[in-house]
This record gives C-alpha cells, sequence and structure tokens, in this order.
C-alpha cells in the first residue's frame, strides 16, 4: 500500500472548521487505499499568541522552557484532528515529536534533526491507523523537548517521509503550488508543475514563501518527492524532485529554461565606504559582522581608483540584522580605518531561476535588457549557476519582477492563482 | 535544607501578573532556605476552554487523545512559572509529569498513579533549582500522557511530597485554609488551624470543596503534612495531620470536638417505592444502579408494613448521574417489581464532622435539636465514626447549616474568610 506523509500547516487548521476539513481530505487519502502519516503545526495564531504571553512574564525567558511552552500548540491541534478524523470512522492516533522519534541535538529554539526513529508511527500504520504526528518538535538526548525553528514542520515531515520511506510527502498550503512569481504581483504567473529541488532551493533563499530551505534541503538530500498543493482544492500542485520532467523526455525539452522569479524586500543594504585597498581588509570587515551573527548575502567591492588607494565595500543582509550589524561595524572603526558607513533599508531583491540557464546563454542579456526597458536602475548582481539576482530599489522592485516575467514568457492568459502567502511554520 | 512542595491551582495562574505573584512567593520560600519543587495547574479556565474545542470537533473522543488535549494546558503555565522565576534571578526548569517520573495506570482521564520515580526532580534540586512540574498528568507504560482526573493537581504535589519525603505540601487555594464553614453561608465561620486526615476526608467527601479526596487519602497512606493557606496572604492556614494538635497536649484538649459543617447541593435523590420486602431485592437494585455507574451516598431502607410486605427504597447520588440511574431503574422495570421510581434534586445535605464526636455521646441530639429549634425537617440520615449527615430540602440547607454551627460553638466574632471557592483541579 502507498504510504503517503500529508503536511498541513497553521492556516489549515485555525479552527474546528479547518480541523474537520483537513480530517475529510486525511479520511478521502486513507480510503482511497493509501497508508497515511500526518504532520500538523500549531493552530493558526496559537504560537503568536503563546510568544505573547512569554513576552508578558519576561523579555529574556530561558530557551528550554520558551520550547516547552510553544510546544503546547501542537498538541493541541494534533489531538483535535485525530478526535476529528476517528469521528469520521477512521481509526487515528497522535503523536509527540518524542513519541514519533524525532531525535534532536539541544539546541532549544532552532534544534538539528540528529536521528528519526519512527518506530510507533510504523507500528501504527502497519495496525491501520493514520498516524498524526506533530510537526516542529523533536526531544534532545535529555529528554527535553525542542523545536526546528522556522520552517519546522515541513523539516518533520520530510523528515519523517524519508525515515519510512514514504511515496511522496505532500505539503499543504493555501495557494496551488508553485507559481512563476508571486501572483499579487504578477497576476498572470503561472503554477510551476514540475521544479527541480535545486531551482526550489534558489527560489526558497531568495524570497520565495511557500516552502522552507531546511525541508528542500533534506528533501534533495533523502530524495522525497514532495507534492506541494493546496488544502482548499484537489488540483494538482507543483511536483519538486531530482529532474523538473517527470518521465517524457520531450516533456523535459518543452520545460521553459526559467522555473521562476522570486522577490525579497526583507533585506537592506550596508555600504562602507572608503575603506583602504589593502590584502585583508575585508576579511576583517567580515569576521566584525559575523561576530554580529548577520546572515549576510550580496557583495560588492568597487574597483579602487589608483590614486586614492581607497574602495568601497557594499553587502546586502536581513533587515533584523541591520542596526545590530552597523554598531558592530561603528564599534571596529579604528581597525576597519574607513572614512563613512551607510544603511539602506529601502531595497528590493529580484531573482531569475532557472536549472536551464545553465545550457542558455544570453540569460543575463536579456534578463538586464527587460529592466533597462522598464527603467529600473540595477545596484547589485550577483549569480549562481541556475540564478541571477540584481538589487534595486524597493519602489522599482513590482515593475522589475513585472518586466522579467513577461521578458521570459512566463506570462499565462489566465492567472490560477487566488492568494499566494507564507506556508506558516 | 527543608525541602517544601507547593501547589499552585488554576485560579493562582490565571494570568501573567498572578504568574508573576506566584513567581514571587516561590522565589521568596526558596531564599528563606528551602528547596522547592512547585507543581502546577493549567492557568485559569485553559482546561474549559479546550474542552469547549474538543466538543466542537466530536461529542466522543477519544480518551487518549482528550488527555493529550488537556495536558497541553500545564505545559504553558509550568513553562511560564519557570521563566518568571528564572526572570527573578532564581534558577527553574519545568518538568512534564513524564519527566518528572509520574507513572500511572492506562486508564485515560481519570488515572491512577502506580509509581513515582522523581529522579529528574530530585537531581534539579540538588543542582539549586526550582523544579516546576506539571500537574494533573502523567505517563503510562505505553509512554503516553494520561490525566489524573479531577483534583489530579493536589494528588501530583501530594504524591511528589511523599516519593520526595518532603517536609510538607503547601496547596495554595483562593482562600485562607479550610473553615468550619462555608463562610459565604456563615460569615461568622472560622479557619480551622489544625485538622487530622481522617476529618479532612469526610469534609471533602461531603461537600467541603478546598482539598481533593484523593489527595488527602494518599497524604494520609504516606503521612505527608499538608498545609492549605492563600496565594494571597502570608497568614498560616490549617494543618492536616495525623493529629489535629500540634505538639502540646494542652491544645488537644482544647480542642473543639467537631471540626466543621460540610454541605453539598449537588445531590439528587431517588426513591423506590413498593418493592417487594423479600431478600435479595436490595442487592437487585443496586446492582442496576452499579451498572449504571452511578456513586450512591446515603440509602435509606422504610420499615416495610406486615400487610402490604412492601417497602420503600431511597438513596442519593450526584444530580450528574440522575438521569442515567431512573432509565437504568425504570429499565429493569420487571426484575424489581417495585410500583413506582421517583426522583428528587431539590435536597441539600449537611455533614457534621468531628473526630472529638467519638468520645463526645448527645452529638447526634444536640445536632437534631439545632435543626428542630430551626424549624427543618430531616428527610435522610446517615453516621459514620466521626460524621453525621442528614438530607434535608434545598431551601432549608443554608439555614440549617447556620443553626448547627452556632449550636457547636463553631461561630467566631469576625470572619477571616474573604472568599470561599474550589481549589481548581
Amino acid at each position: 500500500m502507498p504510504l503517503v506523509v500529508q503536511k498541513f500547516g497553521g492556516s489549515s487548521v485555525a479552527d474546528a472548521a479547518s480541523i474537520q476539513r483537513v480530517a475529510r481530505r486525511v479520511v478521502e487519502t486513507r480510503r482511497a487505499g493509501n497508508d497515511v502519516v500526518v504532520v500538523v503545526s500549531a493552530m493558526g495564531d496559537t504560537t503568536d499568541d503563546l510568544l505573547d504571553l512569554a513576552g508578558q512574564i519576561t523579555d529574556d525567558a530561558p530557551a528550554r522552557e520558551m520550547d516547552i511552552l510553544l510546544t503546547a500548540g501542537e498538541r493541541i491541534s494534533m489531538s483535535l484532528l485525530a478526535m476529528a478524523i476517528d469521528a469520521q470512522g477512521v481509526k487515528a492516533r497522535s503523536y509527540t515529536g518524542q513519541q514519533a522519534g524525532l531525535r534532536t541535538d539541544t539546541r532549544y529554539g532552532k534544534a538539528s534533526i540528529v536521528g528519526v526513529v519512527p518506530e510507533r508511527i510504523t507500528r501504527a500504520v502497519t495496525e491501520g491507523q493514520v498516524a498524526i504526528v506533530a510537526g516542529f518538535q523533536g526531544v534532545n538526548e535529555l529528554n527535553d523537548v525542542t523545536t526546528l525553528g522556522r520552517g519546522g514542520s515541513d523539516t518533520t515531515a520530510v523528515a519523517l517521509a524519508a525515515a519510512l520511506e514514504a511515496d511522496v510527502c505532500e505539503i499543504y498550503t493555501d495557494v496551488d503550488g508553485l507559481f512563476t512569481a508571486d501572483p499579487r504581483i504578477v497576476p498572470s504567473a503561472r503554477r510551476v508543475q514540475h521544479i527541480t529541488y535545486e531551482e526550489t532551493l534558489e527560489l526558497a533563499a531568495h524570497g520565495a514563501k511557500i516552502l522552507h530551505l531546511r525541508a528542500v534541503e533534506y528533501a534533495r538530500r533523502y530524495g522525497v518527492p514532495l507534492h506541494v498543493r493546496s488544502s482548499f482544492s484537489n488540483k494538482e500542485g507543483t511536483w519538486v524532485a531530482d529532474t523538473a520532467a517527470t518521465s517524457a523526455e520531450e516533456e523535459a525539452m518543452e520545460d521553459p529554461i526559467i522555473s521562476g522569479v522570486a522577490h525579497d524586500r526583507s533585506q537592506g543594504k550596508i555600504t562602507v565606504v572608503g575603506v583602504p585597498d589593502v590584502p585583508g581588509i575585508a576579511a576583517k570587515l567580515f569576521e566584525v559582522v559575523a561576530a554580529a551573527d548577520a546572515n549576510i548575502d550580496m557583495i560588492v567591492q568597487n574597483v579602487s581608483t589608483q590614486r586614492t588607494g581607497l574602495t568601497d565595500i557594499s553587502f546586502t543582509l536581513p533587515e533584523a540584522d541591520g542596526m545590530a550589524t552597523m554598531k558592530a561595524i561603528q564599534g571596529a572603526a579604528e581597525t576597519l580605518q574607513y572614512s563613512e558607513v551607510r544603511y539602506d533599508d529601502q531595497i528590493g531583491k529580484l531573482s531569475l531561476v532557472g536549472a536551464g540557464m545553465r545550457s542558455h546563454p544570453g540569460v543575463s542579456a536579456k534578463l538586464f535588457g527587460a529592466l533597462s526597458a522598464a527603467g529600473v536602475n540595477i545596484e547589485m548582481i550577483s549569480t549562481s549557476e541556475i540564478r541571477i539576482s540584481v538589487v534595486t530599489r524597493a519602489d522599482h522592485l513590482d515593475n522589475a519582477v513585472r518586466a522579467v516575467h513577461t521578458a521570459f514568457d512566463l506570462d499565462t492568459a489566465e492567472s490560477e492563482a487566488v492568494v499566494y502567502g507564507g506556508s506558516g511554520r
């Protein structure tokens, strides 16, 4: 019997009616002749409510206690979902991360999975039950509960699918799959039918919010086929697997070279002006930045002029890390010997992703041409094998995304998308 | 260093401010030179909210899933309390029932403790930490969470105190201790300073709501001294121990023979009229009642008249069991051969409790005299070694309690009590 792992995020189980709807889908999947394991997040705003409660107590909660607090949310959703499935006549049991054998390291709040020993889940499935597993949580070697951090429930689902050798891991969300661009910006964006892990990673890393980076990395490592689809319809969603094409080579040949256009408005840019252009100065700067715990993304160093022997270095980073990083650089002014440091949070980033661009020359030229024709100025550029990212002014970003989407023939006559949003945790 | 177990009910941790207040008390106790283990219930209405959610899903939730759902409440309160104590500069860690070694049988929803192996709690205390333990919950041999049913958090506290050989188990509530009567009915009721387990059991079994029967039984079996006190003040409360007096014999001699007057408005009365007065008929009736799962309390059988050879049997039981039991008796009409069965939910029960009445004759006479003088008719009577209970009309109950309280010299000039309520779960 095929084994399907289904993951439902917080918005899919926001209230009793939603839980009943999810239960119906699980029951249908079971009755269609599948073994089913379900991974579920906390209901709707539960996690925010719990964070708010903790905030009323202290600004500096011990991470271990915070994890105990937050994991209460999945206990509620998973037991309610088991009740709902049971009430529809299919046996269901819920399991915590600990009971499901999701073993992690001890980094509370951002634990990594170190092993999955899903004995109880295997037994439940063998006995014909639907197993409901709490997403986002595991247990460490001290027998303490841990949380996996952002995207944790997706990661739980993929890790269980890998350990159970599931036939597919279905990630349910509130849209029909991955799109060639955010339909709120590009109404003519179309659903991507097939996409590789690699491209999905690039999209997720550069602003697309449907799938979490960690989960996709895990899926790629263990070859877990993902099916991203809507919990509101029965339509096919987006399949994420090793190769974009499913079977026929014809299909692969017809595949567009570009999978999609991601955008990201959450980055800021720091420019360090007038740095002595001597060996080791960049290393020193990024040591300071690393010590401030900032995840930097793009880096550009200007060609220095012979005359002054000075250069400028710009880099982008999440806005949330902006102030702390600025402080760190200002604190190291003596070492770094720059003349000025500036912070700019009015930037936008556009990323064009597609495995096809490897073998298709001229993609960058086309991209830059489209942006130029749309009157969008490019401030920074970075590229990978299958991605080109550019930084623009924030208020030019929407225009830029639309122009590029059209230039690469991604538009469809009519959009399938209704809403486009994050997938919860 | 003395070891104190402190138990706080749901009303003591109803919101962030209450949790901060409880944290201050724990910190004071710790700084006064005690090791401290805290047992905590779910916040205020959490349990009711969760039950309500389950009710929106199904009327017939599997008990295992219901226990997973309900135990989310203590995860929230215990982690928040640990954060609050930590924020006040004292190290604290929270532990689930499973982590604290509270092992139970597998009767979900009403599990019994089968063993307490508090290794982690002992270790935490040895390392100078305050250990916060989730009340009301344990783990069974399947590694599934169970709940202990009503009064569960009190029982958790007493069981831990016994296993840890604590010097005292403090039960915090919203009143100053046990009173000679409910101060809402008898404003002149006074706080009981010392009382035996036995008397406390009788009081708890017959309507007093401050301490739960199971917890008192557990405390008696293991000789755990209980101190019932207010979480709103630092006043001494009521000490429950083997003997009413603490040390001096003089004190014992001065102790009143009566500890208090309990009342109970939650009972109903079933009267089976015209039952053949032959051997075995009562046994048959109570077999039927037992099959309906009712907890019967008082039973009275009229003396039958020689002429008819028929008798009437009345018994009291919780109102909640009334309808189901009536149905069961009606269903067995053929076997029981009665002529009529009646249900009466307008009854009240008054119980006079005191170890002193063992050696003091005339207690019943005084009780009946006081009720008669107050114009209260007695419908049923039952007695134990240290208790006399009478059933009256419900609307006579308050008058009856006041009359008896006065007759036995329990009144004080001024009441200490502010509020009188249940102690949560």
